[in-house]
């Protein structure tokens, strides 16, 4: 038998005593709260079919977790003994037993880590596994989960309820005819699932598969996307069908933030380049920048929320590329510039209230520096949580302490727990209460606000600010 | 009736009950030592005339405060709502009660902010206000700092002595005649204002009326500026000018940190080029970062004391700018670079004892990387404390937290509370006391420094280190 | 008699009363433990002869030391003043005990330092000094250290075996000969000090003297390199010599971190080039960066472990540098970028799991946004210790915060003290180890880690990481 699991009543809090204390009685206010996930990965599909099964431990925790197996394979474990499929067909441990057995033995890597906080929370709260993981307790663990995902109380509609979620919200391409957010509407079942309209892969014209899009898009929307003008027509008509299916967001990625507006004649010009091959990286560029623009322009029509994510290297490792593709876990993050490359779209729309922009980033130099200081001033930009790596207990606390003394509370936006691994959700969003209770807690003790503030404090933080800025 | 001002007596240490005591036992040495305010903007009309009156607590408080007014724009209010005039005289909000009870319905913004922190101490500590602001409360609390604005106590001057100021230094435009300060000189009054010598509206080609400023710099000092050589000479005089009435130091803002020197020919060429309209941005730059040298260099003929302050993009919302002019809270910080950029000026004159170049920057990842290596090695550099954004709890813990270690204490310069908003003075030096106590008490409990190093460091940072840094 | 030095039990662990205990239970079990000490500038002369001498305090504690007089020189204290060598022989001080007196009145600039820490733990557990340093005992400390050098303890080998030091790695250039290590081989002593072959001299085409490195490594390797392909073999065959001698490991220093392969032509003609001092700069970053991949391949092929040291900008200072030569304090950081300066080495090598690269670098924004996403991904990366101005309690605190949440404890290889003053080697490794521990406990605390894990991770910082990622 191995030793217990660890996880503390008190957990995440800091060590003080009277900080403790308040951090415990301001999470308390919180912690039944509804969950609102207004960004993240997790597949509707799940949802449209009310048995849907999530399939084997191996299944649910390791194959699809980037964050899990990339820590394995940067010690030297590779990606085919964790059953990560090849491209190519070829060999892969197919015993998912002995996938986490692998997993099991290396699982002493996970300490300090926020996926180890996330898994051990979930595999206690979620699925009653009171044993420590390691080598010697794998099977038993193993068969302890299986039993569990084989139950009815496991299928994702139930767990959903279980978790209290009041609104989800998936992230979906611009040309996904969205079958399952539609199938979703007519079952009956009252969880309240919402697409987000991620566009990238056809405005990005350097996006894999840039051409095939663009069909795609054309068939979908009924119009082809021929010139620069029709992708506009296009893009505007996919909103619109995005919005009837309970869309209130969009998303973009972006490897820079630059933006910069193109004269209608000079976007034709770029886009025919990219129909015949011939566009240039600067090219690339100088599109991207122009539709984040055009995107901008349509939130304020519309009225959804333009989110942006800046500062991804994918694909650093073309081997993992070739072998396995995307989102592997070798993304990484580079040094991101704002004050410059965003002024063009903030100095046209910025000053418009009707536009909410919130902006995502990887490298926290930009916190204080840029990013804290124009979301404390432009009435349109907002600051989103701490993204991926930053997603974290250290990475929280870095965000709040780097942003909220320039930019205000008001201008940030609560929580995102933007995973793929549906029931990691509740340990993601306690982490983040948890964090953030404890911060207020902080600012109490020192006396820099008072108990009636800092109860205010949490609300904002654990469900209204997610909720206003994202118009849910 | 709203709830009691939160200000507590032991607020912004830290919880550790043994690190409070200690923070407390040192903050008690220095709470009361009189103010040194070497580098700030109040203006010096306030003190030459005996009788000048504060105006309204929103004359005095929301509209000349961009830090006050750029959260609320952030969120939304209109700066014509908060009285912000405009540069083509379009209406605003003119009712100053209107506007204070838009501040007081909004300023739950301020939670966990510095301006929270400043204002809640300047309420209570200055003006006696016991209720905490808010919508509900708006009006009695305007009442209450209306009338304490009409007594006598509240003129400038009192303030002045009520506030223990030793000596404080305004900020002047090298073209300013001195007119308020020669008239403090001879009003026999006590209290010591001394100008500082600000040139950027001459020495930078690209300034916003550079050719006016030239002219009156012709006026002023005598010496018609016609050429670079006339410019260096009309600036030598103005120093000189500026020393008799009791200035200790210059002050220089750059976009950028660069530095390097030109010929003398070159620079004529390019004074030349700005003169008849034709010069570039490069010129600008190469003009700049010459003419800092040129600063260095006198001053080390001279003893001013030289303060540089780089890293804002300043006017980054040109539609703000256009309806109501500078400083209106979109100023943006950049990154910055020192290595480089700050070489040629400290291998010509970083070695010289008789020069005091004092460093202020907006970009923290510069802290550790550059500032501290490089203060802890020339004898010419002398670090400033956390500039405008980095004002702030958070931020001087930062600061701290990142430059001690390598630069030393002795190679940092003290406080600065580098404001327009006068009353709020004593709340700003009384946090940074605060904080080196509590930083301070950290090094005792933690067995870095002995309670006897303790009490030096704190007399440093409350008082010595900026006295001395400054020649006052 | 002055005060007496402060190094309580408990030093440098958090104030949390439990938080300390639990670090202090940590510290325990790991402060005994021999020293790992695999990157060091230690001379091994010192070894080689039984009864070499360390001379005077002021030969031991302050002319070698560039972290004790810069500081000094940063206030003023001319280098001469402090017995710092001039390369024209010019006049400097020679009477110790005067320069150990200007020594001590200035030991207060060094409150809250890194070096202040080592030094007070030093003095006292090493040379038994009780007596704070300060003008006022600085000549019965001085009599006291001398005394202790004097005596046959003090002699380095037994110093060595005193601080229980395992294993102990110089650094050596390529074209050393390494009697030093011959003879200590030969000598019979137990004492394992191994080399470390670092070939910056000879593979940086723009390293001072590199035509005098090129024939020298001709001599010493009987391999003439009069081009590339000879240098390539000349170089290989050194590694066969340097392992034969005890190395485990290589060292690269480069002031960026760019990486990319030429093809052989290219390669002989820059050699060529730089033969005939005809090479460009860019020639020189190229042939760096070629080279380092070069570097990699031959430790996959001879198990070296490689390091690399990026981002210092050397002889900042011309006068300094002109009139007492290199590593004078006057290296200053540069920001340094990884992402895609690293990638053509790690997309050809980073795969491999027979190559240990580990990384050091000046610039901390690069821990959380580059290296640890680097180092959580590739198989072949590790993370070393803070390096230089970041081998600091702060410094080791912010390391530990923001790379392990994405990196694992796993990639990174424990401590390094990486220094030329001998003695203070066990208080460098207390410190860490202290430091370690109240991190690690802070993690016991919050909740995050078990004690059974906790005891885990503090043998891995203490002593086992390094042992392994070095192969020693």
């Amino acid at each position: 038998m191995a030793s217990k699991v660890h996880l503390p009543e008190d957990r995440y809090f800091g060590p003080d005593p009277r900080q403790k204390e308040i951090a415990q009685r301001l999470y308390q206010q919180v912690a039944k709260l509804p969950l609102i996930c207004p960004h993240g990965h997790v597949d509707p599909r799940m949802f449209a079919d009310p048995n849907y099964s999530l399939g084997t431990p191996t299944d649910l925790l390791i194959i699809p977790d980037h964050y899990v197996f990339r820590m394995l394979y940067s010690q030297g474990v590779p990606m085919e003994k964790l059953g990560i499929p090849r491209r190519d067909g070829g060999k892969v441990e197919r015993d998912h037993r002995r996938v986490w057995q692998t997993f099991a033995e290396h699982f002493h890597l996970f300490r300090g880590t926020p996926t180890g906080m996330w898994l051990n929370d979930e595999l206690l709260s979620v699925f009653g596994v009171e044993e420590k993981l390691c080598g010697e307790s794998a099977q038993r663990v193993y068969d302890q989960i299986e039993a569990r995902l084989a139950s009815p109380e496991f299928r994702p509609r139930k767990l959903f309820e279980r978790f209290n979620i009041e609104v989800m919200s998936t992230t979906d391409f611009a040309t996904d005819p969205l079958v399952h957010h539609q199938a979703l509407r007519k079952s009956g079942w009252k969880g309240r699932i919402v697409p987000c309209f991620r566009p990238d892969g056809v405005v990005n014209i350097d996006a894999p598969n840039w051409h095939k899009n663009i069909d795609a898009l054309g068939k979908v929307s009924g119009i082809e996307a021929t010139s620069y003008m029709a992708l506009i027509r296009a893009l505007e008509n996919r909103r619109v069908f995005f919005k009837s299916l309970g869309a209130t967001s969009t998303d973009h990625a972006a490897m820079t933030a630059y933006t910069g507006e193109l004269s209608d004649a000079e976007a034709e010009a770029i886009f025919q380049r990219a129909t015949s091959g011939e566009a240039t990286p600067e090219d690339a560029t100088r599109f991207t920048g122009h539709m984040l623009m055009q995107m901008a322009r349509m939130s304020i029509e519309d009225g959804l929320v333009m989110q942006l994510h800046v500062g991804s290297y994918r694909n650093h490792n073309p081997i993992l590329f070739t072998r396995f593709g995307t989102d592997m876990g070798a993304d990484i993050p580079i040094a991101s510039e704002f004050t410059r490359n965003l002024r063009p779209l903030l100095v046209k729309y910025g000053n418009d209230k009707r536009l909410t922009l919130i902006l995502f980033n990887l490298d926290e130099s930009a916190y204080s520096r840029e990013l804290a200081p124009l979301a404390g001033h432009y009435p349109a930009l907002r600051l989103g949580p701490p993204w991926w790596f930053f997603d974290s207990l250290n990475g929280m606390e870095r965000a709040r302490e780097l942003m909220i003394e320039t930019a205000g509370l008001h201008n940030t936006v609560g929580f995102n727990d933007d995973t793929r691994a549906f029931p990691s959700i509740p340990a993601r969003h306690d982490l983040s209460r948890r964090v953030d209770a404890n911060w207020i807690a902080g600012l109490v003790v020192r006396g820099i606000v008072d108990m009636e503030d800092a109860e205010e404090m949490i609300q904002d933080t654990a469900y209204r600010l997610a909720k206003k800025a994202y118009k849910l």
